[in-house]
C-alpha cells in the first residue's frame, strides 16, 4: 500500500501537531511519508518516540508569502510531497500549510482531470440528515455557469465513492426555492444543471438547507461557499460559547451542567471541523487534502485518514468515469 | 404620533397574527392602523376582543403571484398601506406578506432616497457582542461595486439611528482579511470603501465575523447577505435541536435538563429571528419593513415597534443627510 505524503511543516502547529497526528493515522493502519526538513522531523519523531518514513524537501512556503512561490521554490515541502504522488510513490497528499500554495502546486504538479475547468474544494458540514457536501468552498471566487456543473458532478462522485451515499441529490444554492430566483450565475447554472442526465439535480436550495440536510451535495460558487463554510463553523462556535455561558448562569444551572456535561461534549465534537480534518480538492489527477493552518494532531490525523480512503475508494477514476459520461 | 401601517393580510398566519401582533403593540403604546379587508379584519378583532382603527383594502397580492403586480392591483393591502405613508397618514409600514411586492410596492409609492441606487435589507444577527447588522440581506441579488458603499452608508445610519452605536465599525464580507482577497464586486468595492471619509471601515470580514461580532456593520450583494442570513438562522434552529436531544438521551441528560431549561430557553429566544420582527427595507423615503411569512404575533408586535421607533429617530432623514455627506 502506498504512503499518505504529508507536508510535515505546514500549519501552525507543525511540526509537533502533523508528527502527533501522523504517528496517531499510522498506529490506525494509514501509512504515512513525512515530508520536510528532514532533521527537523528525525528530532520531532524521537522527542514524540515514534518512527516513521521520512523524504526530505529542503525548502517551506511560509504562511506570508504568495503561492506563486511554489514555481520558484521547487524544494518546498509541499511540491515535494505533490511530486511523490505524481512519481506514484504515494497515494495523496496531506498539507495544513499555505492553502494557495497547495492547490498552485497540485494543480501544476499533479494538473487537471480531463473536463476539469477548475478544481474546487469539497467542505463536509454537519446536517440533520448526516452531511452535507458544499463544493466550491473556496478554490474560485469567480465563477462561470458550467463549473457549477463539474463542481456537481464532482461532489456527486464525491459523496457516492467516499461515504457510499446511494444516487446523492443536488441542490444549487440560491436565494429562493425556484428556477427565477438567484443571481446571474445561478440563473444560468440552473438549466445545465436540470439538463444534466447524470446529475440527480433536486433544484435551488437556501441557507437554511445547508445544516437541515435537504439535499446531499450543495453546488456554489467558491466565493459563497466559502462565507458559508466559514460562518457555519463560526456560528457553532458562538453557539457553543453561549450555551456554556447558560450553563454557568445561575447556580441551579450549574448543577444541571454536570448531568448534561457529556451529552453536549458529544454534540461539540460532532460540530468540531477537526472531525473532518482536511479538505479534498477536487479534480486534480491526485488526492490532496487541504486543512486548516490551526490544526491540531486530530484534525492531521483524520485528514491522513480520509486522504488513505479517497486513494482506496479510487476517488479520481471515478470522478473521471463521471465525467466522462455525456451530459 | 402618527400609526405605523400594517398590512394586516399578509403572511402565512393572517389575519389572526397581524391583529393580534397589533394589538399587543397597541397596548405597548406604538400607534397602529390595520389595512385589509375591513369586513374581515373587523370580525378577527372582534375575535380577540380588541379595538384599532381600520383603512379598508379591497385586494391582496398573494405569495404565488409575481411582484409586479402592485402595479395592477392598486387596490392590495400594501399598496393602500404606502400610501398612507406617502399622504403623511401613517408614519411607516409593516408586511408580512409577499416581500418581493412590497419592495415593489414601496419602490414605486414611496420612491429612493436621493443617492440610492437600490434599496437593501437589513437583518441583525446575534452575534457575541451584540448584533451585527447585515446589508444587503436579499433585495439586490447582483450589484455593482458602489452600490455596497450606499448600503454602507445606510447600515452605518441605521445603527447610530436605532441603535445609538457609536461610530459603527463597517466590514466588508469576503473570503480572506487581506484587501486582495475576493471576487470581483468585492476587489472593486474594496478601495471605494476605503476611500470614504464618512464610513469607519475595517477592511475585509470573513463568514465567521458574522456571529463573532468583528465589525458592527457587515456590507454584502444580496445574494451573499440572503444566503448568509439563511443559514445563520437554519443553522441555530439546528443546533437547538441537537441540544433538545441531547438533553433527552439519557436519563442522567433528562435530570440535568430540568435544572438547565430555564437558562437554555433564554438563549433560544435570544437567537429567535422573531425577536427582530422584520427587516427594514433601507433607502425608500419612508419606514417600511419586511417580515418572514411564517411570522407569529411576536413577530409582528416587534416589527410594529421598531417601525415606529424607526420613525421617532428620523431614520429616513438621517440616511438622507449620510448619503448627502461628501464621500
Amino acid at each position: 500500500m502506498k504512503p499518505v505524503a504529508l507536508d510535515a511543516m505546514g500549519g501552525d502547529h507543525a511540526p509537533h501537531a502533523t508528527v502527533a497526528g501522523a504517528l496517531s493515522a499510522h498506529r490506525a493502519g494509514v501509512p504515512v511519508v513525512l515530508v520536510g526538513d528532514a532533521h527537523v522531523l528525525k528530532e520531532e519523531l524521537e522527542r514524540q518516540g515514534g518512527d516513521l518514513p521520512i523524504v526530505h524537501a529542503p525548502e517551506v512556503i511560509r504562511m506570508e508569502e504568495h503561492a506563486t512561490e511554489v514555481r520558484r521554490k521547487r524544494g518546498a515541502s509541499i511540491n515535494v510531497a505533490v511530486r511523490l504522488v505524481k512519481d506514484g510513490e504515494a497515494s495523496g497528499v496531506v498539507s495544513m500549510g499555505h492553502s494557495g500554495a497547495t492547490m498552485a502546486a497540485a494543480l501544476f504538479g499533479l494538473g487537471r482531470i480531463r473536463g476539469v475547468d477548475r478544481p474546487a474544494i469539497l467542505a463536509e458540514i454537519p446536517s440533520e440528515r448526516g452531511k452535507t457536501y458544499l463544493i466550491d468552498a473556496g478554490a474560485n471566487a469567480d465563477c462561470r455557469p458550467g463549473f457549477l456543473v463539474q463542481f456537481a458532478v464532482m461532489g456527486t462522485a464525491y459523496a457516492e465513492a467516499v461515504d457510499r451515499v446511494m444516487e446523492p441529490t443536488v441542490g444549487l444554492l440560491s436565494i429562493g426555492e425556484e428556477a427565477e430566483k438567484g443571481n446571474e450565475l445561478v440563473l444560468a447554472a440552473h438549466p445545465l444543471l436540470r439538463a444534466h442526465s447524470g446529475l440527480r439535480f433536486y433544484g435551488n436550495v437556501e441557507g437554511r438547507d445547508v445544516t437541515r440536510g435537504t439535499v446531499d451535495v450543495i453546488v456554489t460558487d467558491g466565493f459563497t461557499g466559502n462565507v458559508v463554510l466559514k460562518l457555519a463553523e463560526g456560528e457553532a462556535r458562538t453557539i457553543f460559547r453561549w450555551v456554556r455561558e447558560a450553563l454557568t448562569s445561575s447556580l441551579r444551572a450549574r448543577l444541571g451542567a454536570l448531568l448534561v456535561k457529556d451529552a453536549l461534549r458529544a454534540l461539540a465534537r460532532r460540530m468540531d471541523p477537526a472531525e473532518y480534518g482536511a479538505m479534498p480538492l477536487m479534480g486534480v489527477t491526485g488526492p490532496v487534502f487541504i486543512g486548516h493552518g490551526a490544526s491540531d494532531a486530530r484534525a492531521v490525523e483524520n485528514a491522513l485518514k480520509r486522504a488513505f480512503q479517497m486513494g482506496q475508494v479510487h476517488l479520481v477514476e471515478r470522478v473521471k468515469d463521471r465525467l466522462e459520461q455525456p451530459a
